[in-house]
Parts: structure tokens; sequence; C-alpha cells
């Protein structure tokens, strides 16, 4: 086992399939009974230090630690502590807040701040998203949603829909979906939003029948899972009309969606999840929401030691 | 009774004799007894969602929650997540927040915002003010005191004092009064802010004896309650003196208030209520802000089915 | 006693040799076993009202409550309570939370705001800092992190170095020392930023040797403690060169301090502390701050009588 109690989260990369076979039948397992796992975090403390605003996020971690009865100290202005007049490194920063919580939630603009905050810190450090690098608890929740809904993610068909190019969200999900078997990735996107050629490399490496479709209706037709993401379109000065339905969960889609299938999406959503599609006893974007409170409550848990 | 448990509180409105009567006796004993509600909402979180910064009534409600034992999740930020570029509605917000949450205090700019949160969130919503809008609990604390020191608000002369045209505590606290038998109401201000014609005709079709005075002292000599408010003189470029006094809580208006009359505000209070006036024994303006604790714990108590 | 339980602390100087000597007592004791202490504030309501964010700080506080058991509401955002548009005085903002709150770590922009807070308040208020004041709780940790590893602090020469100008800390903790026996004080400054007058003037009325050293290696060589801070280069447009080593621990510095002392500094901390210093045994400003938690607990402790 990779991921051991008391440990640093930073990558989905730490995760092995017995990790996370353990990891989503411990979450089962609270969100069968969350007053079950109350108190068992009474007497420690999490600090959420976010050096930028990401309040979904935070509200997250916050819930699940107050779920397992625990204290919270918070900051989402973390970056005022590394200011010009005070020029305090993250490392510095982490060392001392780790003499106050038992754990820190760090959300960080630079890629690799993370691993720079668990190498300093004296407590276990969970990665809530660094720049461009990863998000692993927004990926574990999403793997999580999809075993509860299938059962397991092997020999599973997962349309990933958007913005491939720079949603961090895509890609820790996709490294995640190496661990399994029989896995086949399906990316639609814009060209200029393509999924990186070092995803699509690694991806192939591990085996994963990976390859674009041109258009969305023809994804779903042959999709377990479509996992849709927000296309921003002030990526585009010019270049891609809001208006382009090409990426959005029309009627056509849905007709050809198979009707076991799941609709994911990591939220905030715009034009591409009409919300028509709510009612759509496949859309699960809400309930894969709320079970990341039982995934947060599993690594914070672990982190402690108390589970 | 329009008031059950586990109900969202977005208006005055909902409220009849019986529940406010109900709500009073309540409050009344959390007051006389705090401890004795400790632990009662041990188990559950609220979410703070203001979408403006009011940070003495996010205080408030998050201290009433912290006395009945229960946790807090809160953010003064919330309008980030609904930022140009993320783009998310207040549905999909607080639908997001009622998967982490028991309860929502909810601020925010809109009038009405508070209804399409509590049709979209699967946990009550509490109408913490919005915009030109309602602010329930403000009125049902003011309301509280009145009973509290009166015995109750059958039969009251009631003066409102300042900027009667934009406070929406005002106008929620004389729509509650609608419920009593023989209430009197008189309006004292500047013409640019009295009251709305709106209010006064639901008044006087509720039938309620409702008339302006002209000054304070005069309307003061026939109070029992003197509700004093802030007049922002910034609405004011050039057509009123903030040094006028017409709005002032003069020594002349004390010598004419009754002895067994009340002064209350809603508070922050500028120079219309001078430090002096804090020495009178019929200024209840700073119990008023304490027993707004109470109220809370008993809506947010109410709220969770606790109580 | 000087410092009574239930007692506002707004500056050192209320804390007589007796007061210090039982407050490292109760803070040793608290460092050995934190966990005998959790539950002291369980139904007790700590405010922290910042008018700056001093993020350090507040977390600091609040960890505290949180390890004995209390509950926090929390605002770094108190000087929108006094915006302009809404004008509320710090003496009216404080009477309000204090009907929040049991105890209040206020922090403030202006000196002398503590006392100010502390005379309007129904519940205790420690002062987290204000302006160019006071930072009394900085001071009590500083002290004691050498009563810990220096078995108390009669009989010692502590050098302070960099900004004795500006540095609140610096005053707070110099000061402190007139509580002890036979302490000599150094002083190593560029001439820009010496220590003032009134000080030196204070601390020699007390009895205390003190005297400028013109290197920090010259001074090391003499000291039992070399108190390190930060040279704001801000503060310099031109008259210092940030790249002046005079005031940085340099390895002379490090080759010249004798084994048993103790280096400290009350971080953030830059070029004047290079990181290379943190592996030498000396080096003891990450316990310092860690110890602000148990000095801050014993103090919320006594500042709610369960201490």
């Amino acid at each position: 086992m990779a991921w051991t109690p008391r440990m640093s989260i930073t990558s989905v990369r730490q995760f092995d399939r017995g990790d996370l076979d353990e990891l989503f039948r411990l979450t089962e397992r609270i969100r069968q009974d969350p007053p079950a796992f109350r108190g068992l975090a009474a007497p420690y403390v999490l600090a959420t230090l976010f050096y930028e605003p990401s309040t979904r996020t935070r509200l997250s971690f916050e819930a699940a630690m107050a779920r397992l009865g625990g204290h919270v100290i918070s900051t989402e202005n973390a970056a005022e502590m590394s200011s010009a007049v005070k020029g305090e490194t993250l490392a510095d920063t982490v060392r001392i807040v780790s003499g106050y919580a038992d754990v820190i939630a760090l959300r960080h603009y630079e890629a690799g701040a993370s691993d720079v905050a668990a190498r300093a810190a004296r407590v276990p450090v969970i990665n809530a998203g660094d720049g461009a690098g990863e998000h692993p608890t927004q990926a574990l929740l999403d793997a999580f949603t999809v075993a509860h809904y299938r059962g397991g993610l092997d020999d599973l068909v997962i349309t990933f829909v958007g913005d491939l190019a720079y949603g961090r969200t895509v890609h820790s999900l996709a490294l995640l979906l190496t661990r399994f078997r029989g896995v086949r990735i399906r990316f639609v996107a814009p060209e200029r939003l393509a999924a990186p050629a070092w995803l699509v490399g690694q991806l192939e490496a591990a085996g994963i029948d990976v390859r674009p479709v041109a258009t969305l209706a023809d994804a779903a037709a042959e999709s377990d899972v479509l996992y849709v993401t927000r296309v921003q379109t002030e990526r585009f000065p010019s270049g891609l009309d809001p208006a382009d339905t090409t990426y959005t969960v029309e009627p056509e889609v849905l007709d050809r969606l198979p009707p076991h299938a799941l609709i994911l999406h990591p939220l905030p959503r715009v034009q591409e999840l009409p919300p028509a599609v709510d009612a759509d006893p496949r859309a699960r974007y809400f309930d894969q929401a709320a079970f990341g409170l039982y995934v947060r409550m599993a690594l914070l848990g672990r982190a402690l030691g108390v589970l």
C-alpha cells in the first residue's frame, strides 16, 4: 500500500489500486451512516490554508472536519503572509501553521506548492488544488462517484468533454483511471482545448484505449460516464462562439446516452449543462459534489490516523 | 401555525400571531438559561453564506450556533462563486452547500434571493438580509425586545425615526406589527425618506392607526417605543444637513418620552443617538443586539428540528 | 497579583514578577500535556476581532481556543463595521460583540485601541497587537520560550537585533524584562533603527544594564539569547543595502555565539536569518511560534476563568 495513515496527499499518483479500493470502501461506509463517524476527530484541528479563494472546496473540507467533530482554523487570505512586505516563504508559513493544527488543507496558485508544503510541515498536508498542478481530492471524489453508481471503474468508457487543455480536474481523474482495468477514454474538445500530448502519452503508456471524438452526441452513444467540464469562454477572445452547442449536453446527447450512464461535472457549470438536464436520472453532479464531503471525511480521518 | 420545524425563514410574513407568541416564549426560555440549550445542535453544521459582508449579523448567527454546540462553515466571499469567470447561479451554489450543511444563513444583495435559495436548497435557509427586501431575523429580535420589556406588543404606540424609505429593518418590523392588536405607528422622517406608500397602505389595510409626526419630540411624548434608525447622509448630496437635529435623540426628546418607554436602534448608530443617551435606563439598544443571539438560537433550533 | 482571572490583557505592564512566574508555570503544564486541558472552554466562544489581517496571530488564538474545546467566531474584516458609510465606533462594536462572545482577541491599527475596547466590553479583551502600541501575547510567548529553555530569565544577556525603532515586539519584550533580576540588554541596529530614547530611559530607570553594540558578531559572543528581528527594507528608500550582512546571522555569528544560547525571532523572517541556521540546535524560533499556542491557551483559560 502506498497510502498510509498520517500521510500527506499531494497527488493522485500516490494511490495504487489497493489504496483506491480501500478508500472507496471507507467512503461508502461513511456515506451510509455519517453520524457513526461523528466525534472521531473531536480533539483535532484542521487548518485550511488557502492562498486563493476557492469557497466550495474550502467549505467542503471544513464541513468534513465538522462532521468528524473536529475544529477548524481557516484563512482564504494566506497570501497576506507571503506579501512583498512580509516576505515569508511557503515553507516557513506551513511550518508555523503545523504548530497550530493537526492537518493542513492547502490551496495554492503554484503547481508543486503542496509538495513544498508537505516537506516543510510536521503534520500531513492535503493538496486542495495547486495551480495548474493537481486537485487530487476532486479526482478521488469523481472516481468514488463512478464506483458508487457503477460498482467500480473497470471496463468503463469515460468521455471527457470541454476544456481538456487547462482543466487539472480532467488530468488528475484521467491519471487515476490508469489504476483500473479495461478503461477506455474519449475526449471531446475544441481544437485549442484538446488534451495535452503529455497526458495522452501517459494514458497510452498505461495501456488505455484513448481517442478523440468529433461530437459529443457520437461520444455519448458509447459512454458509461459523461464527464462534462466548463469551457471558460474568456480563453477565447474571438475563437469560440459561446453559443456553440457542440460541447453542450443537448437533448440529442441525452437521447443517445445509454440509460445506465452517468453525467458528472466538477461544477460550477455554465451553459454546457443546461438546468433542464438536472431532472434526468442520469444527472449525478449534485450527488457528486455531496459525495466530496464523504471522501474528504475519509481522507482527513486517515491523515489524522483515526480511520 | 405557519411556522413549523425544519422550515426556511425568508420573510416576516410567514409568522402568524401564534408563531410569534411561541417564538418569544422560546426565546425568553433561552435568554433565562442559555447553558440549558448547549449541545442541542452538537452534530449539526450551519453555513453562513454571505454575498456581501455584514460582520455583525454573521457573527450573531455563528455565535448562536456555537451556543447550541454546533459547527459553522462560513464565507463572506460567496460572490466569488458567482463571479463572471465562474458564472454559477445562486440556486446551484445553494444546492451544493446544502450537501455540506444542515442549515444555511444567507445574506444577499438582491431582494428575493432568499426565496430562490429556499427553493433550491435541500436544507432550511434563513434570510439574513436580502438587498432591499427583508431582514426577518432583525425584525423578530426587535419585536422580541419589545415583548420582553413591555410584556407584549398589543396596544403600543411605536414611533419609527430616520430613514423610513430605504430601511428594510423598519419595513420588516412594521409589517410584523400587523400581527398584534391595537398597535399605533408614528413615522418621523425627512420628506425624502418618508415611509413608502405601499407600506403605509399595507399597514392601514391591516387596521393600524398610522400617521406621520413632524418632530421627534412631539412623537416621543406619546410613544411606548422609540425605534431610531440611521439617516445615511450619503443619500443627501446637498439636501440634508447632517447636523440637523430634528432626527436626533436630544435631551428634549428624552424629557418628553414617558418613563416606561424603550429606545431601540438596529445599530450601527451615528449622530442620531448620542453616546450620552446610553446611560438612560430607557436605552435598550445594546440589550436588543444581545437578544439577537437568543432569537437566532431559537430560529436555528427550530430550523434544525431540535427545538 | 496584578493579573487576575477574567481580566483584560492590554499591556505587558499589567504583569508583575509573580504573575509571570505563574503564567510560565501554567504554560509549561499545558505544553507538557495539551490534551489534559481539552474541553475546559467547551461552552465558551472567542471572538477574534481583527481590524487588519494578521493571519498567523489570528490562527494561533483560534487554535488555542480549539485546543481548549471552545468555539470561535472570527472576522479579519472588522474595519467594515466602522467604514465611512456605517460609521460605528470601536466602543460600540466591542460592546455588541461582547454580547455574542465570552472573550475577545482584538487586533487594531491604532495604539491604545485595546484599552478603549477593554473599557467598553462586558467581557475580557486580549490585545492581539494595536498599531505602534503593544503586542503583549507575543512578548509573553517570547519570554516563556526563554524561561522554558534557560530555566528562567534572571541574570541573562539578551541581544536584540534589527529594527529596534519600530518593532513593537522588541519594545514589549524589553519592558517585560524589567520584571527580572540581573538582566543585561544589548542592542544591535542600524543607526536609523536604533532603540528609541524613551525605551532606553525606562530600561535604565529599572536598573537594567543596557547598551548598543556595533556588530552582531561581537554581541553574539556575550549573549544568552539572540533575539533577531526583521529589518523592513521598505523603510530605506536608499539608506540601507538589503544585502548588508551586519544584521544577518552569518556563520561567524554562529561561531561566536555560546553553545547554550538561544536564537529567537518573532517571524516572519527574511534575509536576516538564512534557512541554513534552522538546523543549528540553538535555533528555537519555530518552537517559539509553537509555544505561542500554549501561552494563548493559558491566557484564554484565565480570561474565561477556567484556569
